[in-house]
């Protein structure tokens, strides 16, 4: 359900919504909502309408509940904006395509300030504007009589422009294995917070605004990509997806790998070191960078953006994912990440 | 973000979310979802991949809160499903479009039944199945740590097979306004419940799950609708959008609203009497059955399901809504309908 926009003051920044009311803070969120290129009926009917031409639409949902994806001490209204478009528009990469609209549910206590949900809502427009997509309709609600919490909902759409999607399940032995953007940096950001720190403010940076390479997912696309998946969960869960869906064996070429996200002297060393723990585990294991991973014929030239950092065998579907042919849950034990993920079920 | 689909023994139905975890519960509740008939790729990777034959998809979303839009012992699981997709339906519908697609994010405390789940998922499926449409994506997290309560976030698609979206600007002075589907059943439900009663059934049912006339959007579309809206807020609140965003006024005929509303010895008159309540109340404010208001040029025939209950008229903005000729406010405090409609925020 979306609503009429009329022109509205901005009115005092500390007012909650239970003062100013369900459609007064759907005016304020709206007048920071942007534009979509594709919208032929925006914000305020009951649907948005969209142009598709390529006569397909990609559609993707992603869920964040404070305090399990985000906090509000730890990140700001505009910070949890950007994550929230990111983790949507990543998926919509990853299948090749192009984000266009966003649609957001959003339930918060009535004590909501109006100008954190205006923060949300830039936050949402500054990291889709760019791709030329927008916040095109939503819904607004009273978070439960028994929670503080904010839920935040966002469903992406997605544009592939005459491309096939690159699914999971097409990979295949001798294919080769390819990262496009950054592993670790997200997780490594989370340990330095939960230890009570703000820096280094790269890894902080990246965790509170993740920056998926999303020119890299229809570059992997026309480059004829056998496979691709964002990675949420952890590089060696998301492709466990990958291995599973295209009943192959994927093994990670450790060195490659290290070489590819693991800069000497990087923030994630560094960080690593303060902390006693290995970095590598925050590249194995850790989500929320959003990542792709991609799979290429052997002889593809890589696109821009991508490097290798393994290769596709067949075999046993049970032996899903191996680094330097040690399987994955074996390298996770041995660099002591087992937690470094994102836990869905506590 | 969608996940593979392999097939699943249903095992115990009292295990729990976090018994079985996020990729088995959601393997149990994708095999009660269906297929949608647009669906190029359906569940089980980062997105799903819809055909959109006429260059445009309509999308909407709506939220629902645990105690806010339904109650758990007051619903099944399955009613809950069949009310989260009518919400979003409805929408679609009231556009002029047909649902093809749902998308749901589910936060739930991982204590929850996954047979509860899986009944949600077979009434999201029993609801938009006749229309062709089915479930192909979501994403399933655990609710706030300081909640118990299940949040369910809807995303509908449709598809307008070539119409042009009938909007809520579109109401010109002159036009016959018209309702298609039933008013004030849900509040009327809702009020019976709320005494602790479970019967007249028909009531309760319709609170349990609304039957909004789906084909009376696309019905509207063809024959010339000027403006459209779904029911979701209360007739007068409603009728209030149009009359905002057409700049018209809205003169409901009093005597035809209780003709197409209120059949005499009707549940509604039943149960108004047993209250002390007049059921126009219900009538004029009720939300959530999500029937259809249209505006139709004054010579055009009604198609099948509307029958006349107003006329727009031209005038001040102020004014917007009347039944017969007095402002919708002060007939709403003659009837005692304040606070029968949905409250967002308390």
């Amino acid at each position: 359900m979306t609503r009429p926009r009329p022109l509205v003051p901005r009115g005092d920044p500390a007012d909650t919504v239970k003062v100013v009311g369900e459609f007064g803070v759907i005016d304020r969120v709206l007048a920071q909502a942007g534009t979509a290129r594709v919208a032929q009926v925006g914000p305020g009917d009951d649907a948005a309408v969209l142009r598709t031409p390529d006569r397909r639409v990609v559609a993707t949902t992603d869920v964040l509940v404070e305090g399990r994806h985000f906090r509000r001490d730890w990140s700001s209204a505009e910070d949890i904006g950007h994550k929230a478009a990111a983790a949507n528009l990543a998926d919509v990469a990853a299948m090749g395509g192009v984000a266009t609209a966003l649609l957001v549910g959003l339930a918060c206590p009535s004590s909501t300030q109006t100008a954190w949900l205006e923060g949300v809502a830039a936050g949402l427009a500054a990291e889709c504007g760019p791709l030329g997509a927008a916040v095109v309709g939503g819904d607004l609600v009273a978070s439960a009589a028994d929670s503080t919490s904010v839920v935040l909902s966002v469903t992406a759409l997605g544009d592939l422009a005459g491309r096939a999607p690159v699914l999971r399940s097409g990979a295949r032995p001798g294919d080769v294995l390819a990262l496009a953007g950054r592993l670790g940096w997200s997780a490594c950001g989370l340990a330095v917070l939960r230890r009570g720190f703000s820096s280094p403010i790269a890894v902080v940076a990246a965790h509170r605004r993740p920056t998926p390479p999303y020119a890299a997912g229809p570059g992997a696309a026309e480059a004829g990509a056998t496979s691709m998946c964002d990675v949420s969960d952890g590089l060696l869960a998301d492709l466990g997806h990958i291995a599973a869906a295209s009943s192959v064996v994927i093994d990670v070429d450790r060195a490659a790998l290290v070489r590819a996200c693991l800069e000497p002297d990087g923030p994630l060393q560094q960080v690593g070191s303060a902390l006693g723990v290995d970095p590598l585990a925050w590249v194995l294991t850790g989500g929320e960078d959003h990542a792709l991973v991609a799979t290429f014929p052997a002889r593809t030239p890589l696109p821009v953006g991508w490097t290798p950092i393994g290769v596709v065998r067949g075999g046993r579907r049970a032996q899903g994912v191996l680094v330097d042919g040690t399987p994955a849950a074996d390298v996770v034990r041995a660099v002591g990440a087992e937690g470094a993920g994102h836990v869905h079920f506590g």
